[in-house]
């Protein structure tokens, strides 16, 4: 496709404030065609970015987004915006390494104006400028554009709470798609589709205009002044007062039709300077110009590079996420205590299976990870044992829950954590680096970090079945270079104890754990062919540490490395080497661990290297320590 | 005053079932009287729990506690329960040692159905509860008892919209009491005042009653039956459909007077078997029955002990509170960006003064404190320099928030962090002895432990006029032995090198943070007089660790001893252990710290000594470790 408009240089704020009607729809299906192209090439987030590209035409026709502030919930769906906000050139680097992020970076444009990744943010952000605005008696206008299943988080619905009472001017857009990623839940949810369809304005559109359309003899003026008026009428109609948001003390307008940018626009300068937060309800639908997409929303919400008229193809390959749905489900056949809960990402989390297996037994809470986990802890205390799927980053925002809640009482909740580690292109807002860290704080809790997928089924078996107390089991995304073979432990302990992974010799030993072993295995060789002999031994158990068996594995070596996929505060290493100094051990420790938990987007290979976790660095961290290389 | 009820033998589940009103109202008297003379002596939460009494009873009149499940919110106004559920007796030792905690707590009692502390929990807990019973398909009521000021947090409002599309049988009461420790807060605060008056039922109640009174001829009988049909009346009056509640698919009855027990067995009958969730509107008022209370309940919130005649005093006693909150009126005076923030502990936190100097830099957002530490990181990117005072356990709240909303981001806020440490008597629930684990692990953060008053201020002028990212100053409960005394630093930045506290020689060296700083002088001194000589060294910047200077105090001695009030894990002595591994310092660390977490209640005092922190533990553990001991 040709580009009329994009890329052009006279795109300037004031041009898109400027433009003809018909330019912005040509200027939509530009920003369509980039996307779809650059997306099936990189891989990203795709249906919502389709999805929201009238919108954005639209914001940035109504407002000047070098003066005022737009804020993107979760931040997933701002590519037209990166584009018309002067980085279409770039564009092509979209979530590669050095690239364009996926999300909204202070630090990549000044018109990023916060760092998103996160969900149910932004009406939080957008409130804190918008009070700085008014203490600086400034003038500019604070938009936050906010999609139906990120409103299912308590944090957008706090700050709905602090917004509708303080009365603060702000806009707030709900992009209602009646989805996050998944198909959504909650009452909240119900309720938005009764609004949606009880107001009928999607098929009095419809009917109106092709009513016009037959009436033909009218004229492209006349229908034009006739639906100019029907706009007119229809924004007043729309003024209505659903309860529960003007309850809340906004003021709510809407629904607008969110793939009509000329409505769109009308409702926006209408609202705009009304002295209070506004909710402009808009609807659009995922995927929105992409057949596939818009069948399928789920499945194009976060792909791979695809070729676009065949469509995203369902992967054969395994991966963790793979094995854990499938385990799970074996474990649920075998015990009918097991329940499982997601956060809105029963695909994500691999539940699909489950929630179609079991469906009394699963439980889809939308974007609430402490709402899951709290839940979770009233069903164990009941005598259930719950296995909360939720991604390492997004359980940060369950953090005290798990302590209060769950851990507190001893109560057997399993944490199933996916994508702990380095996830690849999304960005440090997704790294699950933390994890360990974060789990060493709590009491009670067990950490158990597998290697390969027959460790992650032995893990889980002995998570749900051997395990009294609060439990986590730590995995990555993606694919391991294992595949699962032979069967499992007889005795799923088994698995919790220390391995001798590769070497022989004294002259070091490193201590592994989760996937990065394969790294550890790999300096071992390395090492060898210079002459230096040591060990890598696996953990799995990562808390409480087994010391007594470690000790007897490295008795005769001075030189010990720790070796994990996290951050060196609080992580597996530092409790290791305070472990073996209560043992008395006689000789020294080294941590190798993430040092910069913000590694940038990049393959999640690339970014272990970065971290020097791979095998090399590692062989050259060793080989220095001891002064032979 | 003689207890005609309370304490008896045949007070058992069923006699609370079927006893009179007339007893009911005695039952309450009395149970008024026992929580008044025990708070009294022992200190506790007072008028919630005054508030609460009348909702208590009805609640084990409708309910059977021994199988039917009634989770308190936050927990704090249980005392009518825990007494009317076999801890009478006991109850003479409320937060005492050993004694009756302040909070529900399964290890106190198999009637303590979910252990509580941090708000907003009771709904998902109460949810957990109903799915187990009807994956049993048992038939036990579920109840959970959530006052206004908890529906604030977001976790409610996730729990909420969860059990709304759900439609779990289960009863949620709130209690409206117009507060939650300080005034409340919010949309949702406003909006559930416009219910309570404009259904007129408390002025409706009023009058009906004095005009029957009035009438007089009509005799007792006659007004009774009277006020029945009226309360009958009432009853399907009430039945509305408020529309927040009803939006998010609960099922709405109310407001029924908190303090009239027939009306509100009535209501509890009529609602209990609903198939749905219900919530009950029930309106009480704080401090109910003690006029002292009545009029301030903020006072009575929770208070040490006090003379029941004269009324809670005013202390005129220092605490770090408070030189927080003078402070940062000074700060705020010099700098016009200074902002403060608070989750609805105006008063806890020591704001009190601030909001009335600087109302229009104040914000108090509810008991949210994920929304107040991002609506902070919009005010930061915004150039202002948000104050965010929490108390440490709280802000676990916010872990996500903190990480991804202001560090990411590296954005100037500062977290002013009240209660760090033991906290006494409130328990395990409330200890902040995991602020300084996970503070370390976030990037950017600065983390300051000032010893006293005057280390406090310098910290607090170097977060808001020094410091350029995110910064924590931590501090504990109450007051600390040393006066403020002489001017503060003319540059602040040189509180933050580390100090030679006391001692001196090569036997050893403490290093230590925070007001236990004080045990470590004191640890010095004792083992003098064994002629162990050493030194402490006090430091207050403990992230990032100046590894440099303490390398340079602590050269030529080999035994390092750290002391730090929180858990090991992750904690500041850990961080030092490898900081200095890094620099190969040649010497050993032993770090003494917190191992267990669960600390119950008793003095602050007590808890340091029970985890081994005194002067006298740490001297003993020096000394062994040296072998001179």
């Amino acid at each position: 496709m040709d580009y009329k408009i994009l890329g052009k240089k006279d795109l300037t704020p004031v041009a898109l404030k400027t433009m003809s009607n018909e330019d912005r729809i040509q200027l939509c299906a530009e920003l369509r065609d980039k996307i779809l192209n650059t997306v099936s090439k990189n891989g990203g987030h795709l249906a919502s970015n389709l999805g929201v590209i009238e919108l954005t035409v639209s914001l940035l026709s109504v407002f000047d987004y070098t003066r005022d502030k737009i804020v993107f919930d979760v931040g997933h769906q701002s590519y037209a915006y990166k584009i018309l906000t002067g980085r279409f050139e770039q564009f092509d680097t979209l979530r590669q390494k050095g690239g364009i992020s996926g999300f909204p970076r202070i630090s990549e444009s000044e018109y990023d104006r916060f760092d998103t990744g996160h969900s149910s943010t932004s009406i939080s952000a957008a409130l804190g400028m918008a009070r700085a605005r008014d203490l600086r008696k400034e003038s500019q206008y604070v938009v936050s554009v906010i999609g139906d299943g990120a409103l299912t988080g308590g944090l957008a619905y706090e700050a709905i709470n602090d917004a509708g009472h303080s009365k603060t001017r702000m806009l707030i857009i709900l992009n209602d798609n009646e989805m996050s990623i998944d198909r959504n839940v909650g009452g909240l949810s119900k309720y938005l589709s009764k609004l949606r369809y009880s107001s009928g304005y999607i098929s009095a559109k419809a009917t109106t205009e092709s009513f016009l359309r037959k009436l033909g003899f009218f004229g492209r003026g006349l229908i034009r002044i006739i639906i100019a008026l029907k706009d007119f009428f229809r924004f007043l109609i729309y003024r209505k007062k659903p309860s529960i948001f003007e309850d809340l003390g906004l003021v709510y307008y809407g629904p607008v039709d969110g793939h009509d940018v000329k409505s769109m626009i009308k409702a926006m300068d209408a609202v705009k300077d009304v002295k209070a937060p506004v909710l402009l309800h808009v609807v659009t639908k995922k995927g929105k110009g992409y057949r596939n997409a818009e069948l399928n929303p789920s499945d194009y919400h976060g792909v791979g590079a695809f070729d676009l008229d065949a469509g995203v193809e369902k992967s054969n390959k395994g991966s963790y996420t793979k094995i854990f749905g499938g385990t799970i489900c074996d474990l649920a056949n075998r015990n009918s205590n097991v329940i499982a809960i997601s956060a809105a990402m029963t695909q994500g989390t691999g539940l699909e299976n489950f929630s179609m297996k079991y469906p009394t037994r699963f439980f889809d809470c939308g974007i609430a990870e402490e709402h899951c986990v709290t839940m979770a802890g009233g069903l164990a205390v009941s005598g259930f044992t719950p296995v909360v799927a939720v991604y390492s980053s997004f359980l940060q925002r369950a953090y005290d829950e798990m302590i209060t809640d769950v851990c507190f009482m001893n109560s057997h909740v399993v944490f199933a954590i996916d994508r702990a580690g380095f996830v690849g292109n999304d960005g440090h807002t997704h790294h699950g680096l933390l994890d360990i860290s974060y789990l060493n704080t709590m009491v009670n809790m067990t950490v158990l970090s597998p290697r390969d997928y027959k460790d992650l089924r032995n893990c889980l078996d002995y998570a749900v079945n051997k395990c009294k107390g609060p439990v986590a089991v730590r995995y990555p995304r993606g694919s391991s270079p294992f595949e699962m073979s032979g069967p499992l432990y007889e005795d799923p302990a088994d698995c919790v104890l220390p391995h001798l992974s590769s070497g022989s010799g004294t002259d070091f030993a490193i201590i592994s754990v989760g996937r990065i072993s394969e790294q550890a295995d790999k300096a071992v060789e390395l090492l060898k062919e210079k002459g230096i002999n040591g060990i890598n031994i696996n953990l799995t158990l990562i808390k409480p540490i087994p010391l007594k068996e470690i000790t007897g594995m490295i008795s005769g070596i001075s030189h010990i490395f720790t070796l994990e996929e996290g951050i060196q505060s609080g992580g597996f290493g530092e409790a290791l080497a305070r472990g073996l100094g209560e043992f008395d051990f006689p000789g020294h420790v080294c941590n190798i661990a993430v040092s910069d938990p913000m590694i940038r987007a990049a393959s999640s290979d690339q970014q272990i290297r970065e971290a020097g976790l791979d095998a090399v660095s590692v062989a050259m961290k060793i080989g220095k320590v001891l002064g032979r290389l």
